[in-house]
């Protein structure tokens, strides 16, 4: 039997193992250099000089929930095709050559974007950069090429969602909170819909989004500005512009104005857990400040042992064995925060959820102390300086940032923008934001019927 | 304070009152004859030579269910649009026209089709026709008619939802029910999205379904097939195949796993309800003969004061004051089955909710009995074949069947197929369908924190 475990925010869980590895050295991104190429493509050159080595990315504005009606998944299973080789470059060649001089890729897609990512010692960048501008136009899709990796791509969707009772449980909370938005659509895709993608839906899709004025190129490391603009304009600059379908597109959510709720019971469950999630403005979305309160709102409330959350229902109550919160701040559109927990042997769901409603009423009433905020603060920023130190994730900040409406500027005034929160308006953020009717509440429990039913 | 008025399925609401509409004289729709002109269009003659008067109704395949992403509401709102007047018949001259003839028109649009409808005395079938046929493709549309339409369906919004807490509930409940089907919009549109409908996307709906290959022609009355005949070769005849983009793609539900719940509470709510919708087949998406089944369940269960629901619960346990069930059968893809209830004064929801759900359990432990069985059909039956005696109902029935992947000999089919539903076939649909994983319930509750906000 599997241990079911929570998953519930990828990115922030990779961020955070991130953010923990390798935090020596001096900070980097001190000098960040960007300016667009005359066909519209972004670059953003941030210096690191601590190795020789360098990290290329290069980032669409283009995710899951810019998909056409009926065809999710698309984003994904073309981040998948892109690697299987163009009219220049048969399948296999980039990744063979890249490995050959010892370097690493990988690739992933979101809601917001789909990114390309190597790293390489510095020589080789103009090489990675001629093979990944050849597969912005070049690339070929064989129809037998098409049927195995759609069988790759619904193998992925069986390990991460369809054998995770939370996961699944996740995906259909996600269903729920948006009503209208195409975020709610998982980024894997519905199977059913997987099942049928094809070469058109794959190139339409690749021709629509992957073009020099939808792509933003991130280079961190030993290099400098002048080097990445002058084999930039040899490889990239020319590729020609796609014209103006490449605009997105996206319908947005009517006002929320009911609570919601969902139960799954599957018989895989071995320890039942709650989870809620409230529709909240993003970084990009929000007014004023709102995405900083949040963020803070988020680690007093949920992040780490001392939280408001553990406190109280894992230390003092002992109604929970884990219980936490997050904000997805980084998003084109209106976006999450989370709550989630735990509960003891022998506490029901419903008692946890009454429990972590009171603890969020208390904070509501006499929000944080100021030694509260100042201690979630310090440990923000620094989590956020020390994540700089590695050179992917800083070229991930910037790449993430600019694919989701934001700037250069705006990462850069992160520190100062968090520092500037006061309890009063984190204590705001909570009675504005935390409103049930914005919000879906999900129980996963045991589906205790259908183990009997296999019994017999 | 306006009275809340529980209105949860208009369409069966308006069939069941024509239903009760002069049952007299002998039913038509014997002599029901089907052919289809050279360019595609599909026409139904159905005989009632009872009197002098014809009703002359033209059906498009294509519904809200069939709009682009971000583009709710721009099915109905074309159907007010097609009013507007063509190069040919300037706004106002057609309806005129009908007036100055004593005739009627009306017209109507669903998640399936869009349908326009006159009746008139039969020398003026001609006539009709000819306009009809004119503004399928002749549709003249100006910036300031669009601006002023779109006030008049805002407003309608504002009547049929906005204004009524049990429509937003259903609204919020059709959402939450379709996770991917596009039945999950409402056919009225989202406000936000309806603010922004312009003359583009009215003209480019209309011109992707107003089509003859894409329209059912339905002529019921005093008339021959061979006259409707020559009249739509002369006038519908002339217009133009529209090609391949005709065809409706749908996103199609995935598999539904977790019960879902939700409670919408408003200040203008003067009595609590409930209602739930579980999502099921329609006749046309049903294997065998399960829409039967499901028809004949809802009105066993909860179809009129000798119901199931009715008695335990009205009549005997006095929890509720009303309460009910409804199928919707006529639907293109997968449909919803729907109970409803207002508990009795001091009674809750919650205490409401349990009390349904034990009818339901008792159902399926015993079935229905033999004589209801008989009872309820023979019911089913005489309302189907009463019905018949209006013209437009009759007319309606053929047009709804057509563009919903029904066939004539279905709607023909339907008392012999109500007939040989047995008690068994009911109480497994029940045991099958009334599946809570496949359900929504939402609860309709009175906001009394808004009203003391009011107060003060």
């Amino acid at each position: 039997m599997p241990k079911t475990l929570i998953r519930i925010l990828p990115i922030v869980a990779v961020c955070a193992a991130l953010a923990a590895f390798h935090p020596r050295g001096a900070a980097a991104g001190a000098g960040v250099t960007q300016f667009s190429l005359p066909n519209g493509m972004e670059i953003v050159v941030i210096p690191d000089h601590r190795t020789a080595v360098v990290t290329h990315m290069i980032w669409y504005r283009a995710g899951a929930a810019d998909e056409p009606m009926g065809k999710s998944g698309i984003a994904h299973f073309l981040e998948h095709l892109m690697f299987k080789g163009t009219a220049r470059n048969p399948a296999g060649r980039f990744s063979q050559q890249l490995a050959a001089i010892g370097g690493q890729e990988n690739a992933f897609t979101t809601n917001d974007y789909t990114g390309y990512f190597q790293r390489t010692s510095r020589e080789h960048l103009e090489t990675l950069m001629d093979f990944e501008a050849d597969r912005m136009t070049g690339l070929m899709l064989k129809d037998d090429v098409i049927a195995s990796e759609r069988q790759v791509i619904l193998e992925e969707r069986n390990m991460r969602v369809d054998n995770e009772p939370s996961a699944r449980l996740s995906e259909q909370m996600g269903a729920m909170q948006y009503l209208n938005h195409p975020y709610h659509h998982p980024t894997i895709g519905w199977r059913h819909e997987m099942e049928t993608l094809d070469r058109t839906d794959a190139l339409a899709f690749y021709q629509r989004f992957y073009a020099p004025e939808n792509a933003v190129l991130v280079v961190a490391g030993d290099i400098e500005p002048a080097e990445v603009k002058a084999f930039a304009e040899k490889t990239y600059g020319k590729v020609a512009r796609r014209g103006p379908n490449v605009e997105r597109k996206r319908p947005q959510e009517p006002p929320q104005i009911a609570e919601r709720r969902v139960t799954f019971a599957d018989p895989r469950v071995t320890q039942p857990s709650l989870q809620r999630t409230y529709l909240v403005p993003s970084f990009t979305t929000a007014r004023g400040d709102d995405g900083y309160a949040l963020d803070v709102l988020a680690h007093i409330l949920g992040g780490g042992s001392n939280s408001w959350l553990n406190r109280a229902l894992v230390m003092e109550q002992r109604v929970a064995t884990s219980v936490g919160g997050w904000y997805q701040g980084s998003s084109l559109d209106d976006s999450r925060f989370g709550l989630y927990g735990t509960p003891a042997s022998g506490v029901s769901l419903d008692k946890l959820e009454a429990a972590i409603d009171t603890v969020i009423a208390n904070f509501i009433e006499k929000g944080p102390s100021p030694e509260e905020i100042e201690r979630s603060k310090s440990r923000m920023i620094a989590d956020y300086v020390y994540a700089q130190d590695n050179q992917s994730t800083l070229a991930r900040m910037y790449g993430a940032a600019l694919t989701t409406g934001q700037t250069v500027a705006d990462i850069q005034a992160r520190p100062a923008k968090l520092k500037a929160v006061t309890a009063e308006q984190v204590r705001d953020a909570a009675r504005r934001f935390l409103d049930k009717r914005h919000s879906v509440t999900g129980h996963l429990i045991r589906d205790n019927a259908a183990r009997e039913e296999k019994k017999s």
